[in-house]
Formats: C-alpha cells, sequence, structure tokens
C-alpha cells in the first residue's frame, strides 16, 4: 500500500461520489412530491416505535412507505408488515450506515424505478428511511432525504450533543424520545431537557426539536404536524410551475 | 477515480495493517503484564459507569487507568479525574471507532512509551478503553486488547444481537446493563435475558454473559471477579518462561 496519502483521496472522492448520489435522489424524489425523511440514533433508540406511531398519526390518504436498515435480520420489516405499513429491509452486513445508492436501491424495490431514480406520480408520498443504528456514521452520509432526523433517547444521557457534534449538527430535526422515563426520577441519571436544547443550538441554530414519548404520546402532535407541513410544502412546490 | 475495485483494495490493506498493529500491541501489553479491556457498545448503554464500578470493585493494589474516547468533549475524562482515576481522553473528531495506532497514543500518554510499545514493568496493571459510542464500527476494527468486551442495555431491547451481529460475534465478554430497569416492567418494552442469551451463544459459543446493574450492584461481583482472573492470568503467563 503507498500510504494516507491515497486513502485519504479514495475517501473523498467516495464522499464526493455519495454526495452527488444523493443530491439526484433528492431532487428526484422533491420534484416528484414525495417526502422521504431520514431517521438516525443510536440502537434502540426508538427509531422503528416513533415511525409506528408517526405513521398512525398522518393523515388518512397519505400514502407511507418504510425502508429498514440493519446490519441483518428482517425484525424490524415483520413489524412493519404486521402494522400493515409496506416496508423494504435492507441489509448491509457489516456496513454502518445507509449511502444513497443503497437507498435508491430501496426505492426501487418502492415502485420508484431505476435506481429510485424514475419520473412521474410517485407511488409513495412519504417514506421513513430507517438508518442503522448508529449515532456517528450516518451523520457522514446524505441518503437524498427531504429531512434529516435525529433522535436521542432519555436512558443515552443528556451529554450526547456535545459528545456526538457531527450527528447533533447534521439533523435539521431533533426528536427526543422516551420522555415518559421523567416519571422514573433517578432511574436513567439526569436527562435536562434545557441543556440538551441549549447544546444542540449552540451547534445547529436553526434545528426544530421535539421532545416526545411513544408511550404516552406528549410531544407527538407538534412532531406529527411539522412532518405533514413538511410534506405538504413538497407538494407544494411540485405544483408551482 | 478508478472506481470500486482501488477503494476495495485500499479498505482491506487499511484492515490488515490495523490488524498488524492490534497484534503487536497486543503482545507488548501481555509480555508485560497489563490486562487491556476494550468496552464497546452503544452511546448511553453505560460504559463510563461500568468502568467506575469495576475500578471501585478491584482488589486494592491493582492500578487501573482509563482511554476515553469521544468525537468530541472531555466529559468523561473529568468524571474518571473527578474520582482520582487517571485518564486521557481521545477526540477523534468525526472518526467513528479507535483503532491499535490511536490506542497506541493514547498508551504513549499514560508511559507506554512510544506508541504504546516500550518494554520493562508497566505503569499500570488493568487499562479500561472505551471505545466510541458505537454498536457496529468498534467490532470490526481491533484495538489491541487482552478483552474485547460488548455492553447491552435494557432500554435498548432484547432484539439487538441479529440485528448487530458483527458485535454480538466479535466480543469475548456481553455485559448486559442497567438490569434495575426490570423493577418498570413495561417502561422499555420486552428484555428478556434468555432471549438475547440463546441469540449471543448462536453467534458466540464461548462468549461470557454477565447481567447487570451498576446502580443496585447486581451481577458486578461476578463481572468484577471475571475481570479479576483475566488480570491474574496475564500476570501470570508472565511469570512462566
Amino acid at each position: 500500500m503507498n500510504g494516507e496519502p491515497t486513502i485519504i483521496e479514495v475517501g473523498e472522492a467516495l464522499f464526493a461520489d455519495n454526495e452527488r448520489r444523493a443530491f439526484s435522489l433528492g431532487a428526484s424524489l422533491r420534484d416528484r412530491g414525495t417526502f422521504a425523511v431520514n431517521l438516525m440514533g443510536s440502537p434502540g433508540c426508538g427509531k422503528t416505535t416513533l415511525i409506528e406511531r408517526t405513521a398512525e398519526g398522518l393523515p388518512a390518504g397519505i400514502r407511507v412507505a418504510v425502508v429498514e436498515a440493519d446490519l441483518a435480520s428482517s425484525l424490524d420489516a415483520r413489524r412493519m408488515e404486521a402494522r400493515g405499513i409496506r416496508c423494504v429491509q435492507l441489509n448491509t452486513g457489516g456496513y454502518c450506515h445507509l449511502d444513497a445508492a443503497m437507498t435508491g436501491a430501496a426505492l426501487e424495490a418502492l415502485g420508484f424505478g431505476p435506481g429510485g431514480l424514475g419520473s412521474g406520480d410517485p407511488p409513495w408520498d412519504i417514506v421513513f428511511i430507517e438508518n442503522i443504528g448508529n449515532l456517528v456514521c450516518t451523520a457522514q452520509s446524505p441518503v437524498g432525504a427531504g429531512l434529516d432526523v435525529a433522535l436521542l433517547s432519555r436512558p443515552e444521557g443528556d451529554d450526547k450533543p456535545f459528545k456526538y457534534p457531527v450527528m447533533f449538527r447534521y439533523a435539521r430535526a431533533l426528536v427526543l424520545t422516551k420522555r415518559d422515563y421523567d416519571d422514573y426520577p433517578g432511574l436513567s441519571g439526569p436527562f435536562d431537557v434545557d441543556a440538551v436544547a441549549r447544546q444542540v443550538m449552540l451547534l445547529n441554530p436553526a434545528v426544530r426539536i421535539f421532545d416526545t414519548s411513544c408511550r404516552s404520546g406528549a410531544g407527538m402532535a407538534e412532531w406529527i404536524s411539522f412532518l405533514h407541513a413538511g410534506y405538504r410544502d413538497v407538494v407544494e412546490r411540485r405544483r408551482r410551475p
């Protein structure tokens, strides 16, 4: 091997290649009126449950599909299908995050045409893309989504934004999950929502933050309303010449 | 860029290079009588707290030092120093896991000589290496430890071994954390310890599993005793010609 300079060049080319693919995929989905939502966060932070509850809470008539990514297994896809939600499971082997090519392949399986880049009326209105459970790498690889969302759950602790700043800078929305853990003070150590918000706003002043519990339903109306507005915005833009 | 074949070659070279470094570092530490313990798991799974409680529980006279890795911040190093535990903080920027070169640099800062590869009596007996919070990538990059440990916390859910098999195959010990969450049935969804154990044993029949709570102390004596035995084994082997 020729040492580090070669490695860095290949890395940059790879990143740039994915940025281009993600840009094209994102533009194509937007042009067709589909709102793709990329959900990122640690294993067990509540991504799958958030998708289930959000899909249930969106107005009837919005056609929702899901892309589930895991290193292995089809557990989450089976959870979705059990609820009657159309789902494609991506298995990445050991790969630690989705990229735009993998997402495009999943969208193709959902009927969006070759590489997800087809044209005409889209088969689905909102597509949730559940990324690999990983608070680090997923933030470094755009997938072509119209909205990139980070999740952070109560039991993970309130010190995560400064420890994982790449994610908290990248996401356009932050969903705090498992808010019902507050009913058990001391169980998970302190979780100071205001402190988290302050940390995240320093990294990312425009971020939208939602404090939710899928169990109690707290905060879910605001989150779903925000998502619905995002979808309507995509549709509106499509109608304009 | 020349496409995927080049990328794969570089990747393999990189992996092979780290494997060699990790092998050398691990052999050097073992020869000097130091037991290095690599702790891997999701953000917020309890790695830092487990190190704190384990360090307190080990017999007096064993000199414990810690390497803390985060993308950014020195929060965990400050936690350790507040307890009087010698600690070196590694900040990786955006890098998603430790490798043997980074670990060697931290060990050098702890007095183990250049690249951690010095000789003679070691400055520390047990070194805990807290890897980046990442259940995927850390399992693909050995750091030269004498023991690789995976952590899985109750709130992450009991479906993780099949979803993240790379980690559960790689680790030689699995520490289940936050066992005290069982006192709040239904809070985190089901966590079937036997099911987790069955999944992990299928992937990794020789793995040792510990079911612990740092809050209640449950299971900690077995875990600490296992670690202590691992350390004594390193010391015994050193004495033999």
